[in-house]
């Protein structure tokens, strides 16, 4: 089978010359090594067309949608984001209604604005341990089901950011018995039912459409991804034109060639790759269950996904973003992100024992530093977002909300009020509030210990030392008789 | 000043372990070498986000402004594609009125399509000596604004596929008199207004958004662009917005990168190269005036852009595709497309001697050999597009139209029906047909000549040796009703 770094390499050593885009013609021009630029290239003979694909862009796909168990599959070069603006898009008509969770990534929520959708929302269960949102559950989706009758299809995210796996099969027979498509966001889960020991993904499981971001747990370029469709509830040809809408018309022969990269990476060495990052993840577990202080998420490899390493500091006196800074300015390690009360590492099949080793080090010098030192001050009790959100039920709808008139008011003074703005911490792109949601209590606590503790927050102006102001929406009496 | 492929070279010297996106873990895992995964990053510290720049983005984006002329810049890492849809979306709302060029790119339908709008043409005049059409003018601006008041906003496209520029500052003067704002897809003129020679930008010509490809004519890699912003006729919180709705919220460093040092590159030798790039451009031109048979359409920098080199076979007995084959298996110089009577090729500041010398030779030779063996069968007039696109003005509105039932049929026998899908020639992607147009028989006769000679059409589907279907509109009396 042919593949596209191969014959990107072997068409760059040829001597065709480039009358054509991209405009570097295939040669540096700066900092960087010729590479890149020798093997980027756009539609020419040969090459084939994302946008209609017939040569090796359509045996590319297949191959991929045999991997995944999926009827066909698609390479996406504008990330998840697109796959899920066009899964979203295809299913369901303007103005349709979509239930979808609550802890979906901000490009669902956009999805929904652009297609002006009625939105109910599934409120996973919250790990009040853990401080971290479940996947949703099978229960769940039954009662919203039968609660609401114009429901035209299912959004759910599996695994969650913090790697939390849902019952996917269950909630597709769920989904399936009322006719209507289930969408899986699983971004984080492209490296599922590959190999033994690791849960199976949503395409083995029954679902409509499955969004995976190569890039996050497989060794494939930032910004690339693919989307699964199988069974006959969604129009491939609808979901084919959003794909179209929604991404470039000169897609990256680079980012195309990392993906295929990727897959044959799995193809090739996985059995034994997968088998060692489960090796070294266990191991790397087993020793770090010698802490004290730190706490970390079991994987189980059913509901909890292996690769990801849930750092807790909740019963500490320290903070997640204490952690987070510590690991990288003292040993030298990045981790994905901090939350109010813990750290999140990715672990990925890429990872040689070296990645294990330092952290297993660091956080047994850290766990041993910390029983040492062990104050009295215990840090106030990580704020429970969960109950933030579960006030928030008195919404208006986002189409409209995001397209009124705002107006700035300081975080104190916002309570009772409706939100014009998304607000977030980055990462994961999770929304604190969408907009027309109402503005409650325990979430301005909880933005306001983000900010004080040096998270990212999104969505929030922030002026001076405690200066924290958000967007509401003018009128809000002229707001409910909209509705 | 900070650029990003030094800064992203000096991070992957360090030791810091990333336990974080992307899951290569900034190692290569097959055929091609590690530098673009040692260099690609996600949003880690120091690295800025480019949906809330704050460091090295944000800087960065100000420098592109400056180097433009614009009051503000954005990085694009999903094409000038999502610039276009971005611009749209930012300036009316759902079910506004736009008046477009006729010839615009099909993102810009796309986005008429995604916002429910309702659209005016402009039918830019037409090239019959080289079949192809011309930049709009300021006086069909104006007629159109003067004869329907609820236009919100303008789109041209300049310089075109061809390399027609539009006088884009009467153009301006006009649509602001109005008091609504004027947008430039300059997706071909990345290189316009940075240099002496070269005509300006339509950012110094007073447009308020204007899109770049950067990837097009400048060196940056493939589905690299900029959106600028200028003026206060364009909110520029909505601009934000729907650049993050319609970009990947894991946007590529590396693309990011290759933006910075294609403009790098022209800070830095721009006028050195720029020169350079006249002089060889008008020294081949020059070489090429001698030539008995081929055609080239004129540079003069004013009105067509130095670069594109249309080669028009139109008064002899070849087709674009015939000469396009010739130059790729005999020369070995691939071109940008052929067309029913032209071939394009295009020069960028990237191209060295060699690219001028070798294309010049082969097309000396050619017209020699033509010139030679001149044979009395000349070749049909190449169909005139703009005849066919003329008569098509009974057209239904296109966000309805695509979204309704469609039937396939015979080609011959879709004269006077409704067309359902887009059929476009594939380059440039410019509609041939407009879901809610009407097809007549010169469209046809465009469509099976484009068949007949190899070219690639898209939106049509080809059956055996003569069979070409289209989808259109079931129950026109229906669709007739609903507008």
């Amino acid at each position: 089978m042919e593949h596209l770094f191969e014959k990107l390499r072997e068409y760059a050593a040829g001597d065709t010359y480039p009358y054509h885009m991209p405009g570097h013609k295939r040669r540096s021009c700066g900092a960087l090594s010729g590479t890149m630029y020798e093997n980027d290239i756009t539609e020419i003979e040969g090459f084939d067309n994302l946008h209609q694909p017939e040569g090796i862009l359509l045996e590319l796909q297949k191959e991929a949608a045999r991997l995944y168990g999926a009827q066909e599959s698609f390479y996406l070069v504008n990330g998840s984001t697109c796959g899920l603006l066009s899964a979203v898009s295809a299913v369901l008509p303007v103005g349709g209604h979509i239930l979808m969770a609550r802890n979906c990534h901000r490009s669902v929520y956009h999805a929904a604005y652009l297609r002006n959708l009625a939105i109910t929302y599934l409120y996973p269960p919250y790990l009040t341990e853990y401080d971290i949102f479940d996947a949703v559950t099978p229960w769940q989706v039954r009662r919203a089901l039968e609660t609401e009758a114009s429901i035209g299809a299912v959004l759910i995210v599996s695994p969650t950011y913090e790697g939390r796996i849902a019952d996917i099969c269950k909630i597709a027979d769920i989904v399936h018995e009322k006719g209507i498509p289930l969408i899986v966001d699983e971004a984080h889960g492209a490296h599922l039912g590959l190999a033994e020991g690791f849960a199976p993904n949503s395409c083995q499981l029954g679902a409509d459409l499955v969004i995976h971001s190569v890039h996050k747990t497989l060794p494939a370029l930032t910004q690339t991804a693919l989307i699964h469709v199988s069974g006959s509830l969604v129009d491939r040809g609808r979901l084919k034109r959003f794909l179209h809408i929604y991404q470039s018309s000169s897609p990256s022969y680079l980012l195309m060639a990392s993906i295929d990269n990727g897959l044959q990476f799995v193809k090739r060495e996985g059995v034994e790759k997968f088998f060692l990052f489960r090796v070294y993840y266990k191991r790397m577990m087993g020793a770090l269950s010698k802490c004290r202080r730190l706490k970390f998420l079991p994987e189980d490899g059913v509901r909890q996904d292996v690769g990801k390493l849930l750092i807790s500091v909740k019963d500490t006196e320290y903070s997640g973003k204490w952690l987070y800074d510590l690991l990288l300015q003292k040993y030298h390690l990045q981790t994905e992100m901090a939350s109010v009360s813990f750290v999140l590492a990715m672990f990925t099949v890429n990872d040689g024992e070296e990645a294990y080793r330092r952290m297993t080090e660091a956080l047994l010098e850290i766990d041993g530093d910390m029983a040492k030192q062990c104050s009295s001050e215990y840090h106030e009790r990580a704020l429970e977002t969960w109950e933030a959100l579960e006030a928030e039920k008195d919404v208006l709808p986002l189409a409209a909300a995001w397209d009124r008139t705002t107006e700035r008011v300081a975080l104190e003074e916002s309570v009772g009020r409706y939100v014009g703005e998304f607000v977030n911490r980055y990462p994961p792109g999770v929304p604190l509030l969408v907009p027309g949601e109402r503005i409650t209590e325990p979430m301005c606590r909880t933005i306001r210990k983000s900010v004080e503790q040096g998270l990212t927050v999104q969505g929030i102006e922030l002026e001076g030392e405690k200066g924290i102001f958000l967007q509401v929406l003018v009128n809000q009496q002229g707001a409910m008789e909209i509705v």
